[in-house]
């Protein structure tokens, strides 16, 4: 069965680029639609009725059966997109593993650790560091040192699985929860952190980015 | 087919009684174990090796089936936990979706808006309101200004739905959107917000706040 390409509103940010990279590792056709965050685009009504929280990234997947809009599937939330993807259009398993499954709630404990934590707080460091227009000492600090913290739990992780002979999150193989983590670790330079500094992590770091697809996502939206 | 209990780590916070109520409401026998996080329980090497993160909740299912682990499948984070046992204990769908459906991914979406943003933005209101050991004006208000807009959204959320007869997050039951967003809102009085200023969502906690099980989940684990 052939697919109509799904829409996606994104932006150049950590979170539209897990979903963009994550389109192209499943070689999935979808049709971008940039959305202008420094012009509040995502906040202007239309968008707002995809999405209440007014934030990217944001699809519509066309081919979802008895979907309860006309144009499909409306989704945002990167956790949510990416589970969503990979229960749909991963059947071979080659970035996830079978619903019910041990792995399969390890994956999304993973990837909600992702959402949950690492994102929200480097979200906050970048915040203090790059953005807030007053100097506030207290604010660096605390999500500069929650960000090296909650990387160094994810070196933790990858140091028991190495002892498994794994170098993924979970299991054999890259599933959402890496997928995940890699947007936000491709952007982790911009507070001048560098995810070498964990080992383990920067070798995960520097595999999963040769991994087909991957730098091709990076690039979407292209830059003007 | 009887059930062992499900082992419960737990502390008397937001994210704690997420759990606690919606075992309570699932109507499944579980054994509590307190962590004491005022003396950092949850960051010694016993707990860490359950969850790499350091954090309550953590649960360990016995009953689950080829578990990785001999005392059965461990399991950290909110999202996952709640989205786990719906998945398994929620078989006639009183508060779940079945698996792929439409719905099943809205809920997904606003379970993962609870943890990535109410969760973490309201949890940083509580840092600079109460805990901080300086007092830091531009956090108390950034955060407190976050908060209540991401109590706006679901305010929305409510508002679109009770034009559909629906006085739910996704369509016509409570799900784990309801009880994860629950477990915060029920301690919005402490940064001095009362839910009600939302005229919906003060409803939507009322009724929420009846329904069996809720009550007796929030005495877990019982104060002192």
């Amino acid at each position: 069965m052939s697919l109509s390409p799904i829409k996606l509103y994104t932006a150049p940010t950590p979170n539209g680029f897990k979903i963009s990279v994550f389109l192209e590792v499943l070689g999935l056709e979808y049709d971008t639609q940039v959305i202008d965050i420094s012009k509040n685009e995502s906040k202007e009504d239309w968008f707002v009725k995809l999405n209440p929280n007014g934030r990217i990234p944001t699809i519509v997947d066309p081919n979802f059966k008895n979907a309860p809009t006309e144009q499909g599937l409306v989704l945002s939330q990167t956790g949510a997109i990416l589970q969503y993807l990979a229960d749909t259009y991963d059947k071979e398993h080659k970035h996830s593993y079978p619903f019910g499954s041990a792995e399969y709630y390890k994956t999304l404990e993973y990837l909600i650790f992702q959402v949950s934590e690492n994102g929200p707080i480097q979200g906050q460091a970048n915040h203090f560091i790059i953005y807030a227009k007053e100097k506030v000492p207290y604010g660096v600090d605390r999500y500069t040192n929650d960000t090296k913290r909650i990387y160094g739990v994810y070196e933790d992780i990858l140091s028991r699985n190495k002892e498994n002979g794994s170098k993924f999150l979970v299991g054999d193989r890259y599933t959402v929860a890496d997928f995940a983590l890699y947007g936000w670790a491709y952007r982790l330079a911009r507070i001048d952190i560098d995810i070498h500094d964990w080992p383990l992590l920067g070798q995960w770091f520097d595999q999963l980015s040769k991994l087909p697809g991957v730098e091709k996502g990076l690039q979407v939206p292209p830059s003007k």
